[in-house]
Formats: C-alpha cells, structure tokens, sequence
C-alpha cells in the first residue's frame, strides 16, 4: 500500500468529514481541458500504459529534464519500457512536487495499483497496469464514468469542424461532451502560420478580404458553436493588452493581408483590438470567456524546432496585467458588453490585484460573474491551490467560486479533481478545528458542494 | 454562543498568556482613520444596527457583490431590514474573508450579542441590536471609551475648518482627537475639480495665482493644523513618482491655471514635485508622513458615476514604486530633510522590496523612522497581516514597530486592533512553543506592548 | 542554556531522524562567499568576540539601525565593548529576524557559550568569548575544520594575484580553497573607477586599447583562474539586459576609452554584450556562472559616502528579469554556448517565474544544469528558505538541487548551513507526517545528503 491513505490531504476528523459526506460523490464538470473530441468519440482501448500515462504528458516530460535526464529517455528512441522506467525512478524523489501525487492518484484510481511509485517497483508496476488495461479493456468512457464526469469543454480551433460533438451526443448519456471557442489563431497575427489559418475559415464560398469578412465569419462560426451547446469561450495572452480601435486594428490586418510583415507594436494593436471585440461577441451569445494569462512561451527555440508547441518549454511570465485588464473590462462594461469571465492567471503575485480587480466588476446577472479562475498549469499543486483559496477568500466571496477545471491532455486527469476536494476540505476544516468559522457543518456543505460542482453548473447555464 | 471565544485565533497557551497579559488591555493608538470630528463632536445616539453597521461600510458592499446579490439589496431601494437580512445572509459563508470575523466581533462587542451571523438568525439580531441601542443610548463616544481609545487622527482636507478640534478637547477627556493634514486634492492635479478645491484655499483675503502662492498657504495651513495638535499627514499615490524640478512644476501650475487641459505627463511632473515639496515641509515641522501606494482606484466607471469614490470598486495595483521611493527617500535625506515616513502598501507582493527599503533610511532621531506600514484595507486580514509580520521581522526589526490603524469609516472598527492583537500574540507565541525563540515572556510581552500602543506614542511624539 | 535544544526546527521525530541520520554530518560545500583567501592564509587568532562576530557584519548594523541605534554605537566612536552590549541588547528582541537564530548558534558553535543574548546577559558573554578565544587560541582555519568545510569558493576580482591559492593548496590538506571569477569591475563601465579598474588588468605588458583587447586579456586571465581550480563566476546585476550586439558594445567601449561619459543606455548595451560575452567564455571554460540578480544597491547615498559599499544599505529590487534572461539562455543555447548556471534571485514574488524558466533549459549534460539557488542574503532565513523549498519543489525536481551556500564575509557562517538543513529536514519530515510523501526515509535521506553535499560536488565537477 502507497503512502496516500483515505484521509490522503486531510488533516483533522472535520476535514475528513466534509470531504466524504460533501465532495467525494460530486459530479464533474471540467470546464477547460484539452482532451480530443475525436478519441472521445473513438473510445479505443489504451494501448499499454506507456501510452496513456506518460507518452504525451509534457508536464512528466519536464520534471524528467528537471532531473537531468537525457531527452532519449523522455521523447527520444529508447523503448517505451525504457522511458517508463525512467520515469518511476525520476518521480520517486520529486517530494514537493504535484506530478509525485498525482502520478499514484492516476495509478491507484484507475488500474488499481498501489504499489509506491519508484524505481525498485518500476518493472511490477508496468506488468500489472498493463495486464489490468488488458484484462479489463479500459478505455476513454470508462475513465470518465468512473470519475463521475457530467461535462466535458474541449478546446476547439474556430475552424472547427463540429459534426463530432452531435455525435458524441447520441453515443453517450451519462456525459456531455462540449466545445469551447479558442479564437487564438485568427487573433495572434505575428504568427507564421497565421494566413493558412485565415484560410481555414473561407469554406463554403466565402472569402476573406478585409476585418469585417473575419468579425463575421467569426459570428457565424460561434453560432454553430453555440447550436452544438458550447457555452464558454477561451483566450490566451501573456498578459493584457491595451483596447486599440478598430481602424488601427483594420490597417493592421490589411497589412497583413498584402502579405507585409508586422512589427511587434502592430501585432499588439491587432490583438488589443481583437480581445475587446471578441469579449464584445461573447457577451451577445451569453459565452462564458476563459482567459487565460501569464504564460512565457516557447522559452526554447532549438526544443521548439524540435518538438513543437506545449512540450514543456513553457515559463510563468512577470509581464504585469492589471491596469489594461481593468480598462479592458470596464470598457466593455460602460457599453453593457461585459460577459462573464474567468481570469486564470499563471503568476500567483498577482492573484490579490486580479481577484480585487474582479470584484470591481461583479453583478447580479450572475454569481460571481467575474471569476478569479482556480490555480492552473504551474500552480496546480497543493501550495498553489492553497493560495489561491486563501488569496480569494480574503478579498473576494469564497461561496460564489466555480472550482476546479483540468486544462489537460490526458484522460487519466481526473484525480486532480479530487487532490483539489480535498485541499479545499482540509482548508475549511482547519478553520472549523482552530474556532475561526462557525461549527455547523451543513453550511460549511452546503459552500463545498457548490464550488465542487453545482456553482459551475448554475455559472455555464446547464441542467442539474 | 458564536464560533468567536476567548482564545479565538489564540492556537496555544503562550499565545493566549501573552494576549491577556500583555496586549487586551493596552490603550488604543489609531493613528489614521476617516471617521468625521464633526459626527464624534455631535455624539449622537445610533438610530439602528443597520446606520452604524452597514449603510455606510463599502466593505460589506463589496462582500455582496461578489456573492452575486443585486444592487438593489446594496445600495438601492430595498428596506433596511431587508438589506440587513441580506447581508447576514452574505456573510455567513463567507469564509476567510475579515468580514467574517469583523462583523462577529463587531456585534459582540459593542451590542451583546453573540448569536451567530446567518440568514436564519438574522431576524434576531435585528431585533436585539435595535433594541440593544435604544436602551443603552449608545452613542459614538460610548464606543471610544470602551474601546480604550485614547488618540484619533482623522484625515482632513487643507482647506478644512479646524474649530471642531478645539471644541473636542474640551468636550472629551478620555481620548484626544486630532486632525491629519492630507494635500492629495492640491496635488492630484488631473482630478475635474481642481480648481475648485483650489478655490477653497482662498481665505481670509488671500490670492493664489502661482506655485509659490500655493506652497505659502499650505505651510500656513499646516502650521494651523499643529497648533490643535496635528502630528501626521497623508499622502496616497498608485505609485511612487520621479521628483521633478520646481521648474517644471511651476510650468504645470501655470498651465493649468490658465485653464489649459495637462496631460498625463505634465500631471505626474507636477505631482512628482508636489510630493517631495510636501514631504520636506511635513520634515521642518516635525510632522509623521503617512503614504498610502499600491491602490488602482475606481475601475468601474459606471459605479463611480452612480455612487461616487470610495464605494467599492478600487483594486490593488501591480505598479512599481521601489525605484522611485528610494530616490524621493535619499534626495529628502541628502538635504536632511526626510521626515518620519509610514509607507502603507496595498500589495503584499512589495512587502520585502519596501521593508528592506526602510532599512537604509533609518537613524537615531527616531526609533524605526522609516516604518513599513501594517497590513491595511484589502490586506488587514489573518493571513495579511501574518504575510507582514513575517516579512518585517525577517528583515527588519519587529520591536520597531508602531502596530495597527484602522483606516476606517466606521465607529466600530476598532476590534480590528484586538484582531491584530491576537494575530501577533499567536504568532509571538508559536515562535515560543516551537522552541524558536527565548521563553522570558516578560521579553516577548514588553516588545508586544510597545506594539500595541507605546511604541505609537512615543513615535507621534505624545505624551503617555 | 538558550532556546536553542537539540532538536531546534525539527518539529516531529522524522524530521529529528532526518537531520542526525542524513543531514548533520555531511560535509559543506560553500560554492559562494565573500571570504578573503589572505586571511586564511595568514590564519591569525582572532582578536576578540568583536572584531570576529560584529566588527565587519554589516547585516548585523542593519539590524541595530532598524531598532533606531545611533550610528556612534554601529561603525562609530563608541568602544568595542559598548557596540558588542548594544548589540546584545537589540538582537534580544529581533523576534522572526535571522540574526536572532545565527548570533545564537554562532556564539554556542564555536565559543561554547549557551547564554541567551539578552541585555542582562551582554556583561558575561563578552568576558566569556574572549576568554574562551584566548585560551585556545580560536583561528579561522579551527572554524573551518570544526564545520566540516570541504571547499570554500572566494570572490576573486579579474585582476586579483592567484598566489595565494597555491600556497592554500599546500598549506591545508582538510579542505581547499579555490577563487571564482568576477568580472563585474570591468563589466559595470558606469562606475567612475572603471578605467582605474581596467588598467589593473595591464600587466606584464600587455596594453589596452580595444574591446577585443579586453576579451583576450579577460579569456588568459580565466585560464589561469582555472589552473589554480577555479569551478565558478559571479556575476551581479540588479536585472537581466536585453543582449546587444559586438558592434554596439564596442562602440561605447571606445567611447569611454576615449574618455566620453556614457549615459545609461549606453552602459546598458555595453552590459547587456558582456553579460552574454562572458557566459559564452564561461561555457568554453565549464566554468558553472553564478548569476546574483534582485538587489538594489546603494540606497542611501550620505552612507555611502561615510562607510562605502556593502555596509548595509542595499535592499531588495523589484526590477523584472524573466523576459530578457529567458532571450540571454536561449541565445547562447542556440550557439551550444549556454554554461552551467546558478540563478541567484532576491525577490521571492520572482521564485517561480525563474524556477520554470530554469527548467526550459536543462539538459542531460548536468543534473540540474540550470538551477534556481538558495534563498540568499536577505532571504537567508527560515520563511525565506521553506518559500524557495515549496517553490523549487512545485515546478522542479528537488532533488537536483544543490543546496545552500554562506555569500559570507564572516568566518562564522557556517551555521547557516545547518541551519538550512534543520529546515530542509523538517520540510520532509513535516510531508512524511503529513502522509504526503513515502514513508522510506532511505530515500528521503538520500535525497537529503545530496543536497546538503553531494549534488554541489558533483555539479562542480569535483572529487567526493
């Protein structure tokens, strides 16, 4: 047996019982991740457990790297076994770090192993996951039912196509399945590959000469999102830009059309333009927008060559947010244009000037219309999440927050779900044991179920 | 009975020893606040819990608004019960957030009651507190005298009238109030108004038509508010800005007075002088500078248009202001001019950049001259001001330091010193359990009282 | 006897069997520190508690200033022994400040004194040190011995005579002394002695007349660093610079030689080139860089006048780095030129910006070849190192880390390694606990050892 006991996180007898009597059996609604419509909808038996535990999971990629491992091991020619084995024996020394949780959590939930990760337990480890996928056929549906999972938001290109989402509808009733609308390609304009994009969007006779042909085709795009149920939105900045007007925005992009190169200050001004009419659509079709902010990319340029986008290379930027930010959604606000929003931000110094700065923005349309989003990527861990708990509390309405999303690859995420049900249930019962907050524990519930589920359920508008 | 008991935020016996012993029933120093001489002069009886406990608190607003709670139940047209009744209901699961704790402890203190605050027991309290004040005639004084306060300073406008002071000192005994001197509506520049606050200079005869004429009258002005007992004066920026030339200045000034809209540039040129004019003349007069960085104000321009500043819509700023502080600070102190400075500092993120700041500023005219202002308005909360007494004493010196304010509106703030009291007694007292300090407690004890008022007194210069 | 037991910051029995099993014993590495090879090589008794503990101290002058002592009794008139009872008597209240721990264990360390520092107390330690310090005849080379000190990296100037090493070398067999290079004084042109410190590199007639000059001499003068063991650079900024180009750098260089004065962008670029110039000779070389970034110097100019540099008037900046380090790593990346590096950082709101941005660059080449260093100088003590562990750890893999180091001028600091390794110890022992992490604390000791010793010497390339 590993070291994660029932009362894994769970420090006193309160934290214990608000976490099995009031988050445990909660649904799921994972409300941005990067899962695949498409194997969703396949459902193929996993392969081995090299494949889905470790083969595209650049978070385990990295702390191999952290640990001087050669890239051989992590993404390179030796053998699947070879780079598991590596890994076991690299996360079995990585105390402090989420991955060392996490990676049991995914082994002892869904191949029933609880056998420590390290490398003398390596080579059983990768017998017994196997032979249990084998015996018992796991797949995709099986991972998600068994979490309790009721809604799924995958991220998806505005190009699209939507047909995937129908039929995931007809396939499975215990889930729904549903797109968010990521602009980021048609809006990051310094982009290389940024005209192939455009192009993906001249389909069915339409052709796109000028800003207004992509402020349209973008509405018609997000109505066909919105007739398959998506209900959020989502964008990507390093941080927030300055509103720029449409002309400025115009000449940019008709720039670029003659096929010029922009500069930096240009590509801005598009960006600045296109966040604020973006977040303009959002508001008339009632879509929740996820921004996304703070993430230094692709730091290194030979591993991009090399690998790609999301391989790990990836920093938390210090680039400041708050004052544009404010303008931004107070600008929206002033034309009655403010849709909901969740900031997520990768850089845990701002989250008391973020959350203070959502709080200047909230009404009654909905609770907590503007959310100060859950600790994400780099801060998905139990000191980030902590924070994040207390940061929010102390500024904000702790009983308004939507709770935890994924923002993951894998199909084995899950867990952190419940890493987080239980941070959050060792956080409120600590304040029960040390007097600070009032002992009825049903009212405590109540607050904990919500953000578990039910407030994100009310927030995106969907049935019970 | 509430959550709230005798040993609240006390986590052990030291920690309880050294709060009943050493801090509970210490005077009370608060050396800055908003609550109005002419309302403490008038002394008149409360007219309900709702006046004195939340028709004017845009701390509690705010709660409400991130709970999602319609205007109307905030600041609108609803009854005051039933804004009263919505605000319990607010609270109640608010956890972590001071109000939280701040409203318990306000209605026990001050009304006997220690039902606990929520949706059902709102009703109750109504009707006790009602009832409570009318019996008991409780008037703002009442609240003073039991409070053990014995110094105010409230913040006044140059231009104020100071009569009422010398009519206070008479009236009351028990306690001093005395006026802070805050120029920020001679020096904010950009602001619509002014001139017209300009205009209110002009008294007694007297013409203000150059920069010059503006600096006579405010040292005039200053040298009337010490002589009813000034000791302190104000100064909020977002953030520190550059000195800049008297030159350029009085070309600012000039500019403006011929009615010429400045730009952003000119204002902060001018404000950039104005706060090093300002604190050099706080310097010749022996008079404590309290400067207040770090707030982004009125981000909603719809709410300050409907309700006005100061309503809860101001956010913590991600501005930097290290830089220009040390030069303000070192040009001061290369003419011997530098004052006793209070830097109060809304993100905690600057907390070791402006405590290690002070510390090359310090000297032996006064113990801790330069202070790193407590933990205030977003961050005057556990966690807050656990962050700040962590963060000075790591690189500062603890003993030094002139403890908490409370920077309120509201007659009855002042258990947020007990608050802090407890925060620092547990915090001094978990440093003895763990066996990381000394357990002469006598030690520990006369440190935690100059904390909790001596080391105020002695700092504003006041007699004991 | 002191507060100080046995088990001081060892809160639980793991952490206790952590520390005596894995920890206590273990060698030191001082990779960093400010120690001068000629006094250790003259290995002169000391004269007194004095001069060895609070004569040059400057992190201990800060102290007493920050409790409002005059400056006659920190570098003044006043005599030894009243400085040494004044500073008894302001560290006796330090609460939470590192001095209150350090000066403890250093007088029970080495002058086998338990004494409580107190004022009461002052009288008898002073007679007792010195007494103790002349019956047996304590000098630096017994302190050293006593700690267990394997290697000790002073900072050398470019310039500096190497002599000195040699004759260590001979002179001490338990432990070696090897210089690291620091080429700041010909790197920082704006400083009004740097032609002066240019000329100390003219010898053996050798003349310099262009930047490529400066290079060569500066690439013959890291080899004969290196022939007397040199492993290591420093390099300080307050923050990252963009790098610049040859031809740019090269035409402010002529430009100072032509005895112009530069104004700041100038020296920027100049900067900006030979930050990037000399981690590319590093990587030549292997030499591991120390990057030191965060600290704003020389805040106090009457100060800086009256005592010079490092005399305690430096604090912590809040000037960003991330974006132009993550181009200067990359940059030379892409050149196969990126040496080993340390990155010191001051500001702790940056950990883990820096922290994930170190881990965009590691490579099989070293274990942890880029690593994010200790807390350091006015983060060196306890919230500061359990910050850097809980940072380090959530976005990097501990156990690549190679531990603490002094950056002292004292021969008295290694206690602090002890003291890191109390609080790393009780970080695990606190997750074993807590049911965090495995239960096998071979593993975990392990983990330990190479921290506090083994990791350092390997990534020095030294012999165990």
């Amino acid at each position: 047996m590993s070291y994660i006991k029932d009362n894994f996180l769970l420090t006193n007898k309160v934290a214990e019982k608000l976490y099995f009597e009031y988050a445990k059996d909660m649904p799921i609604f994972d409300y941005h991740c990067h899962l695949s419509e498409k194997e969703l909808l396949a459902d193929k038996e996993f392969d081995s457990i090299y494949s889905v535990w470790l083969k595209g999971d650049h978070y385990k990629w990295r702390l191999m790297r952290n640990f001087g491992i050669d890239e051989q091991y992590i993404t390179g020619n030796k053998s699947d076994k070879e780079k598991f084995i590596t890994y076991c024996k690299t996360v079995a020394s990585a105390f402090g770090n989420p991955l060392y949780h996490w990676s049991q959590m995914e082994l002892e939930e869904y191949f029933d192993c609880d056998k420590e990760i390290n490398e003398k337990n390596a080579e059983y480890i990768w017998n017994h996951c196997n032979k249990y996928i084998k015996q018992n056929h796991i797949k995709p549906s099986d991972i998600i039912k068994k979490s309790k999972v009721k809604y799924i938001f995958t991220t998806n290109e505005v190009f699209d196509d939507l047909s995937t989402f129908i039929k995931l509808k007809s396939k499975f009733s215990e889930f729904s399945v549903l797109p968010a609308f990521r602009a980021d390609k048609v809006m990051n304009i310094e982009a290389k590959t940024y005209l192939e994009n455009l192009k993906k969007l001249e389909v069915n006779g339409r052709y796109l000469s000028s800003l207004s042909d992509l402020e349209n085709i973008l509405e018609d795009r997000l109505k066909e999102f919105v007739s398959v149920g998506c209900r959020a939105a989502d964008i990507a900045l390093e941080k927030a830009l300055p509103i720029s007007s449409r002309e400025e925005a115009e000449k940019v992009f008709s720039k670029l059309l003659r096929n010029n190169v922009l500069n930096l200050g240009e590509a801005d001004t598009f960006k600045g333009y296109m966040t604020y009419f973006l977040l303009k659509l959002y508001a008339k079709y009632n879509i929740v927008t996820e921004i996304h902010i703070g993430a230094m990319r692709n730091n290194n340029s030979i591993m991009l060559d090399k690998l790609g986008l999301d391989t790990g290379f990836d920093s938390i930027s210090d680039a400041d947010s708050t004052s544009n930010l404010s303008k931004l959604l107070d600008g929206l606000n002033c034309e009655n244009s403010l849709p909901k929003v969740i900031l997520f931000n990768l850089n845990p110094k701002m989250n008391l000037e973020l959350a203070s700065l959502a709080g200047c923005f909230q009404d009654a349309s909905s609770v907590g219309k503007i959310q100060y989003g859950a600790a994400w990527w780099f801060l998905d861990n139990k000191s980030g999440m902590e924070k994040h708990l207390s940061d929010l509390s102390s500024v904000s309405h702790i009983g308004a927050f939507i709770g935890m999303l994924t923002d993951s690859r894998s199909f084995l995420s899950y867990p952190r779900h419940h890493y987080f049900r239980r941070i959050i249930c060792n956080y409120f019962g600590n304040l029960v044991k040390n007097g600070e907050i009032t002992e009825d524990l049903g009212l405590i519930g109540e607050t904990i179920s919500n953000i578990c589920y039910s407030n994100a359920n009310k927030y995106f508008g969907l049935k019970e």
